[in-house]
């Protein structure tokens, strides 16, 4: 019909529809969203300059960095997290200096164990007894100077490891070349590539020590993979990012939601319970992706920008996650990446159950989860330990019961959900035991601000 | 060194880090994000389940659908809009038979064309001078009498083109078959496949014309492309996103903001004017993507999906269009295709220049974006004209100075922006005209809640 149609010259009648689906139904196949995310960074630049300059209208510019740096400096022990901050340097040259003992001999390896091991738990227990005790702390700066000593928990836990392989390793080619006495060295072995590669005990340095501190990882390696230069663009790029967002984390659009769920919570009231939980949800998410956009890609990218460190596989596809698994094993590889080395797999090598070790990895970070928000608010309520618990019959239902499109979604849900349901929990039993103790009426502002 | 390490057995240090982007960097390359768009439907869900919920609460059940009919069929000249759309069938069965005519020769081609020519200019003034002169008549209701008109307009003006260009085909054959006599027919010659076609004058039938006024396509064919079977499932889920979503029209939450945007707008004051645009900007953009969802996903895919209408290319991949020709191009294929079909492409055939013939098409989509808004506003200001006009010179840079993530970025800062420049354009004329006439200080609500 169409071929006829333009044989006759001067009408072009030709067929202009065609049997097809729309490209968002799922039927489509399609998946080439790209610019989604475009449409996501320009509505936060956007609604940020918008911010930013009804801020200034109103107030003009508030924060003087340099003013808040001379306030530290004139009286450091009313800022007990940034000394906090600075004294766990004592924790990492005590592993630094057990090392080196180790390395020549010194002490054995269960000396160094035990070395470890006190260093470690002195390591989680200090700064928890002085957010306890001191009372000019403050619940973000308790959060803050936790999550440095975790930090630090974990990376000198991996430079143990990775150090008493490397004895291990030194020890099993000295028995080879006691045997052999033929046994080329590695670095002759590999030739020029290895040229500048560091080996066992030269590591123990200072300076090895401090670029891993501040490397964007958890695991310890003698030689990081760096990038070639630091590309001066993609530095300010992700700087001006970093400066942008932090303006996001101004919590208190949600303290007036939190201050109105008190209520129907003390009352029980269950649909509004539910309508405040939906409209808490909303920016309680929203600062959730923000936080995680601002700290693993562009603070981390920034830094290992700025260290040349060449990993810069922060985080992978979990928004296209469609199980529960692999959220938790795809939106903080760091975390992940120490778990699997420092944890589940040695764990698999002394011969426990897979599943029992995947349990045990979720009670570690669940462990972690509530250490970091208990502690701070001097409130010991396990809601963060069981809402991460609650991910394992959580997991088994998404894999059983949902595919494709609709695991997502229910992971999207349960992320959405599942935060501020912790967060309402926490900040009912902080507001019930605030108001009991001082026995008004009054609704106190809650710590999270 | 990692090969050594796995030959001494118990210690397992192979290296953990590779030399690798991150995926939200430019540089990964990385384009899957259908996860975000569960992300987009999930929180769209969600926010309207708590405004639901919240309604409920507060309101209880307002609007009864029955009680509405009801009232329209008591009293229908105070409901101008619905009666318009009525009479719209006139004009459609004028068409018909003005073809019906043509088809078996009893009025000329002339007179057809002049006939049609008189039809459509009604087409487009009956309803304007109705909306003008009619005091009851509503914004809202005038802008939906004239998109009904509009969509008629189109429809009929493809509906006559391709009669006229059946006639030339059925012309051009006759010709073939009295100079040869040995042409097979077409639907022979097609054999079975052709068997349900439906060949020139076979198609002049009411069912016909009714089942191509309520398809969702704007350019006429005798044999649409038909889907086998109606799915349930498919079309329940388009039903609950219509329903849904209706409840995202709620124009209620920008009207304190544009009211705010007036003092401003008076007095020039030009930072505040910048912050009052972009606090506009975000719902309004908002409300856009709502209404593109639910209407050229949503509602077109359920009509179509009741009517068999087999093709649902509705939309493109506009959201990735880096040029701003690509998403004019993409975002509303059924006028697109109309453009190129009927207005376009004939006009590259009488030797018109691309780019003259480029520009005449956005002058048409300027003038029915302008008939669209000022006639329901009483208002003739040419702003929509202007804004689409605009988008001529924004192509040519865009095109000529960005490329890739920064034309996308581009393109949706022209949309975000671009949109409530015009509404504030039009709320600032429609106030000072009304307070001017009024010679009172009060603030008045705008037109369009």
């Amino acid at each position: 019909w169409g071929d006829q149609a333009s044989s006759t010259g001067g009408s072009e009648y030709t067929s202009c529809h065609s049997l097809q689906e729309s490209l968002l139904s799922s039927a489509s196949g399609y998946s080439n969203y790209r610019g989604i995310l475009n449409w996501c960074v320009v509505m936060l630049v956007l609604s940020n300059a918008r911010l930013f300059l009804e801020n200034l209208i109103k107030y003009g510019i508030l924060v003087d960095p340099i003013q808040v740096i001379s306030l530290f400096l004139k009286d450091p022990y009313s800022w007990p997290a940034p000394c906090l901050v600075i004294a766990s340097n004592a924790f990492i040259m005590a592993a630094l200096y057990t090392e080196r003992r180790l390395s020549v001999g010194t002490i054995s390896e269960a000396t160094g164990t035990f070395l470890y091991f006190i260093n470690l738990s002195v390591i989680l227990c200090f700064p928890a007894a002085t957010v306890l005790t001191v009372t000019s702390m403050t619940s973000v700066g308790g959060v803050f100077a936790l999550g440095v000593y975790t930090i630090v928990f974990l990376k000198l836990y991996s430079y143990m490891d990775v150090n008493r392989w490397c004895r291990e390793i030194r020890k099993a080619k000295a028995r080879t070349l006691s045997r052999s006495h033929s046994c080329p060295s590695v670095s002759r072995a590999n030739g020029a590539a290895a040229h500048a590669l560091v080996t066992y005990p030269g590591n123990l340095t200072h300076r090895d020590m401090y670029y891993f501190m501040f490397a964007p990882t958890l695991c310890y390696e003698l030689n990081f993979p760096r990038s070639s230069r630091i590309r001066k663009r993609f530095l300010l790029r992700r700087l001006f990012e970093m400066v942008s967002l932090t303006s996001d984390f101004h919590f208190r659009w949600m303290v007036p939601t939190i201050q109105n769920s008190m209520k129907p919570f003390q009352d029980m009231d269950f649909s509004r319970m539910v309508e405040r939980l939906l409209k808490l949800a909303v920016p309680n998410h929203f600062i959730w992706l923000v936080f995680f956009y601002w700290f693993f890609h562009s603070s981390m990218n920034f830094v290992a920008e700025l260290m040349q460190f060449g990993d810069r596989e922060f985080y992978r596809d979990w928004w296209n996650s469609e199980t529960v698994t692999y959220f938790w094993a795809n939106w903080n590889i760091p975390v992940h990446k120490w778990c699997l080395r420092h944890f589940y797999k040695p764990m698999l090598q002394r011969g426990v159950n897979k599943w029992v070790a995947q349990t045990a990895v979720f009670l570690v970070s669940a462990f972690f989860h509530e250490y970091l928000v208990s502690i701070p608010l001097k409130m010991f309520r396990l809601w963060a330990f069981m809402g991460m618990m609650a991910q394992i019959p959580l997991a088994w239902f998404v894999g059983r019961f949902l595919r494709g499109n609709y695991g997502n979604a229910a992971m999207w849900m349960s992320l959405i959900i599942g935060q501020p349901i912790a967060v309402l929990m926490y900040v009912h039993d902080y507001y019930v035991l605030h108001s009991s103790q001082a026995q008004g009426g009054d609704v106190r502002t809650p710590p999270s601000v």
